[in-house]
């Protein structure tokens, strides 16, 4: 008898073993091994987790923890009770994307911590990816939990030098500013002296920059911190300490300064840690797809990615026409549109959007945006107005009706513009009638818009309650098979996995800015190291007219990169979305270089990161969607470069035509910038292209299998 | 030619003799010449009105004025440019009311006025009728104006006394304060001391009531202040001085503060002062309503006033049932509630609400109201929680459409609840499909309420945007020929004259409290002076039960009237929707006193205000629609009285049979509440009756022509 151990007697044994094993730090290895994540308490019962790579320090000892509005927070007292480690390994294949399918291969941790003060439970989990760390708390059902006020989010990331980074200011309602390159240590400075003017901006007070935030330690080390599958909870931006290089989560506040109201039961989004050696990896990294949510919708045979045009840019250069239809600068939703002054100017008439659908249509273009369609544009910005545009009553030289049946004779879907002026509870109470419309108007895509002060008032475009919002404007468009294509919206976090007809996003400085403060040479280098990481970007490339004094506007305001590099976009800027922005007749101008956008496919098989460096190139090749064609697209900053096409992507022993459409010998962004060259060759697998790009040049590539031995002819082969 | 003036000169000349007219007051009298309203401008060029009835000041010179979050305000620096004086006497047919047929007689001033140093223009527009003042302030389209945000409103009220007066403290969010009597003097003092509790309050930190707001000065003037067309602005309480006896605008904040977000070819809510030495004319007064906009509904034939009970009650009282169907205290609208265990006291059960529609089908009752037929009940309030309710997804024991065939078979209404938590922006984004829900499944009316604190967050149940959302939901209940009674609603100004539809509101505290803080026996004698003012109130009368004890559930709570005080409010306090509150059972067990409720109208072709005084006691006589039958309510405070009935209402030289459901002699609110007596007497147009009313008690009378002689046989006949 005296032998036999009570089971009372095992448990406290088990449990003395548990605390010693949990006073020890809890580790994890990424499934190749080269990341470690370790997890442990500190004296304070606080949780602590660090990052390695290869060795390296990523992150060294940073808490987390959420406090509260009220009572006891999330933030020490905490024991482990429970730790879990489990390995996935499946596939799965978006409904479009970068490649057809996507590895999500992650080790997984999950601690379970009580804080016995209070009676409470948190989870917190992490996944470990051979290309970075995700990791967020959860909230699990229990007795002494309901809802809860978050207060902030203490989530630090203790960097482990003065890395280099690639940012924007923190700011709850604009992600439009220029990228900035420094050390991180010198962020405090930079933004002491004067954050760029963006209108309807909330610069964050501290100092803080946006994610995904990209940064190169001195040893060469790739970081990108985001976030996944932001739900139900404020964006966040990072707080920032000079002196220690520690960055921590600030959640973007609602309108009376709360930051996320909380149900068990419920999870915050993940933080994301993204790191490699190799520059091309971040830019090839799944992770922050593979942490959302596989998609609920049964039938998803409707979303289809598409080129448009649109009645757009003529909108910004042009100066021939507006948005608006009348003079009258005072006018309200209540008023007869049809009595205003027509301005002799507005773009969206019927007939001119028939020239845009007949371009479509001449050159196998999917679709037409077309705004400045419905009243309201006379007056709409600026005045935190409640009722701007109510979605769906045209101008009256805009006949919806014979624009659809015009379109649909022509092949050619019309996309819609809901610009909301931000006041999104006015979207909200006519949305199901703005999606109706667009159904029985054979409407399929809509370009959303969230331009001004947020209304509710006192909400931003990043707080918990707009991040609902988009995420409603997303599902409640489903349910009528609309696609949503969001401007000036929270900047994305892989959410188009859950809801692909989400489709694109702006959330960042696009070429609309081209015509205004302008893009840096660099600019879209650093754009799919930021911005993209989080979801395809409607940046709207394609401006071959890249010298605006064409348009006589008495500007010297031009377009900072070359013609050739405009095209290089549609490879190197991924969207499923690919607007050809320029007005019709300078395709017509230079239709020899347009070919290459009416060939360009927006859906893909595979994805090749060939060369990358932030701020400096990109050069990426991509195999379309279920097809024999092949598409590179390279770009450089504001110095020229010689980039290097390593043709292997391609399959074994066979010979292509590669169309290389590239900058003339004299050309540059800032001058000559329209001057290119087109030129065919031959290439296999085992060619290697040495192409010389312009300043803020680029060169853009179409492969196809030849349709006869003719068509070789003559051509000279890349070796 | 030296005799000639130019056009030019003659110009001056006139300007010169109006400066000399507009720097004298400005003066007009009501139609019967009983009040006298004064405008001019103060020496700051400041506008300033004063009334006067019969010779007696009711307001003292009072500035105007608005002050704007930018810029130079609308407070001073004014000259008058122009005035006008029309004279407008017209009448109107309400499409349903208190009468058939409305006189709108009034005198009109408008004033222009210029701010030079502005270049701006502000109107202010008088309309003087015989029973009070109506006055706001327009801002017509000009070019140095366009937009404004308010930061308060300076309307001054400078009483001329120190009055008593019937008050409630200003509050941002709730009407449902007990009323207090006192000197204008003591209010500060009594505020002081602590104001009642009522969830999601808001008082207002300065000395302040809320409108509308009724006094009596020492000489026996009776004095309303209110407001009309209350439409996208916010709502108006009153600042007090104890002093001065002034009292001064105070607007509901948004959630930044502000007041009023204003697009020129506006203008605020009418400001209302309704005066008269009988208190009887200030509840027979239409000026409100006469200051509201018609309606531009097409059709209302489906607006039809109703009586109907309801699944409710028993939720407060009988402690048998509830609104939320499952055990679980958190839950969320993503929940399979089908998956719930049930609390077994669900009280919107297919089963129990066919008993109701089989009460209602009995006795002629036109609706049943049925509460907690939907998912989320079980976690709705207190949690500022966005997504509580969907408003379509019924609870797994209440069958939608068997009820819905059911109800059409006994030819009962079912009415629909959307209680929205506060939630407005959940309730909005879900508004079409929530009516379209009620369409699609007969439902013609809806009971909307707004328990909690407001979403968007930071707004107010008072604030601009909420007024426009119950405005919102008016406009979109109608184009789904729905009817709309509203609870926790900002109270009425009179809206229902141009929506409505907009049926009725609680806006006050009704006869729930009676289950909980209670009524005092004067709240009924106050409440048609006070919140009845602006529209009908679906106060929910008609509790026989009054001794609560009877339901065992250990409270010494009781409803604090006699039963036949219950008959009369269905007289005295308006409403074309009026529930019969109690159980089935409890109308069962007295379907005597019941048969008054059966037999009272809801829509009236003529009110006679018999007798009145704010506090004490108030009979009233009302003709029903279209048919020869009249109803007599009459009730008192917490001190018995003997009412006069003056029969002179009735078509002369016609007998009419009386039933008289009256007190019994024993009885009283806190004694024998629930002893009436029915007598059947004749009366004629020259009949006088004098009728005992016990303590916190009334009586009921219903008059009929006799359908024969026989009929009058044996009747007492009043003299």
């Amino acid at each position: 008898m005296h032998m036999i151990m009570t089971t009372k007697k095992i448990i406290v044994l088990l449990a003395c073993l548990m605390l010693v094993i949990f006073s020890q730090a809890q580790t994890i290895t990424s499934p190749n091994n080269e990341l470690t994540l370790s997890f442990h308490l500190t004296d304070e019962g606080t949780p602590q987790y660090s990052l390695t790579y290869k060795g390296k320090a990523v992150i060294k000892p940073s808490t987390l923890g959420i406090e509260l509005t009220r009572g006891a927070s999330f933030l020490n007292n905490f024991e482990i009770t429970e730790t879990k480690e489990t390995e996935t390994n499946t596939t799965w294949n978006p409904v479009w994307g970068e490649q057809k399918t996507i590895v999500n291969h992650y080790k997984e941790l999950l601690i379970t911590l009580n804080q016995p003060s209070e009676n409470r439970t948190l989870l917190v989990r992490f996944r470990l990816f051979n290309d970075g760390l995700g990791f967020r708390y959860e909230f699990p059902k229990q007795d002494h939990l309901k809802y809860f006020v978050i207060k902030e989010e203490h989530t630090q990331f203790q960097l482990a030098g003065n890395h280099k980074i690639f940012w924007i200011p923190g700011d709850y309602d604009t992600n439009e500013y220029a990228y900035k390159t420094s050390k991180i240590s010198e962020i405090a400075a930079i933004q002491k002296e004067g954050i760029e003017y963006i209108s309807a901006q909330s610069p964050i007070e501290t100092t803080s920059v946006q994610t995904p935030s990209m940064m190169k330690s001195e040893d060469g080390l790739y970081i990108n911190i985001h976030e996944a599958a932001l739900v139900n909870y404020p964006a966040m931006a990072l707080e920032v300490d000079p002196e220690t290089f520690a960055m921590k989560s600030h959640l973007t506040p609602d309108a009376v300064g709360n930051k996320g109201y909380m149900q068990t039961q419920t999870q915050t989004p993940w933080r994301t840690i993204i790191v490699s050696d190799d520059a091309r990896d971040i830019l090839a990294s799944n992770l922050i797809l593979n942490l959302n949510e596989p998609t609920d919708y049964q039938d998803t045979s409707w979303i289809k990615p598409m080129k448009y045009i649109g009645v757009w840019w003529e909108y910004f250069v042009a100066g021939k026409s507006t948005w608006a239809y009348g003079k009258e600068n005072n006018v309200k939703l209540s008023d007869d549109f049809t009595k205003l002054t027509p301005n002799g100017k507005h773009g969206a008439t019927t007939d001119h959007v028939k020239e845009y659908i007949d371009f479509a249509a001449e050159n196998g273009i999917d679709g037409v945006l077309v705004e400045g369609w419905n009243i309201g544009w006379e007056d709409w910005i600026g005045n935190w107005k409640e009722e701007v545009f109510d979605f769906v009553t045209p101008y009256p030289d805009f006949d919806v009706q014979e624009l659809k049946v015009y379109a649909a004779s022509k092949g050619v879907q019309l996309i819609m513009h809901h610009e909301t002026s931000a006041s999104a509870t006015n979207y909200e109470r006519r949305l199901d009638r703005a999606f109706q419309f667009m159904a029985d108007n054979g409407y399929h895509a809509v370009k959303t818009g969230y331009v001004g002060q947020i209304i509710p008032r006192g909400e931003h475009h990043d707080s918990q309650w707009m991040v609902n919002h988009y995420i409603h404007v997303a599902k409640r468009a489903a349910d009528y098979k609309v696609m949503v294509n969001s401007h000036e919206a929270v900047r994305p976090t892989g959410l188009h996995r859950t809801y692909p007809n989400w489709i694109a996003q702006e959330s960042a400085r696009g070429t609309e800015f081209e015509a205004m403060q302008g893009l840096n040479p660099d600019h879209t280098t650093i754009l799919p190291f930021t911005r993209l990481m989080g979801g395809p970007m409607d940046f709207t490339p394609g401006i071959f007219q890249t010298d605006l004094s064409y348009y006589g506007i008495g500007s010297t305001q031009r377009v900072n990169t070359t013609l050739a590099k405009q095209l290089a976009y549609y490879v190197t800027m991924y969207s499923p979305l690919q607007m050809a922005a320029d007005i019709p007749d300078n395709y017509k101008r230079f239709s020899d270089a347009f070919q290459f956008i009416k060939d360009v496919a927006v859906d893909w098989d595979n994805t090749y990161i060939l060369e990358a460096e932030p701020g400096d190139y990109i050069t990426i090749a991509r195999k379309a969607k279920g097809k024999d064609a092949w598409f590179v697209g390279a770009i450089t900053d504001e110095n020229e470069r010689t980039a290097t096409v390593d043709f292997s992507f391609l399959p074994e022993g066979e010979k292509f035509i590669a169309t290389i459409y590239a900058d003339a010998k004299d050309a540059s962004f800032d001058k000559n910038s329209m001057a290119y060259t087109i030129t065919k060759v031959v290439v296999t697998s085992k060619s290697e292209l040495k192409q010389w790009i312009a300043r803020s040049g680029g060169f853009a590539i179409s492969i196809k299998a030849p349709t006869s031995k003719e068509e070789l002819k003559g051509l000279k082969r890349i070796r």
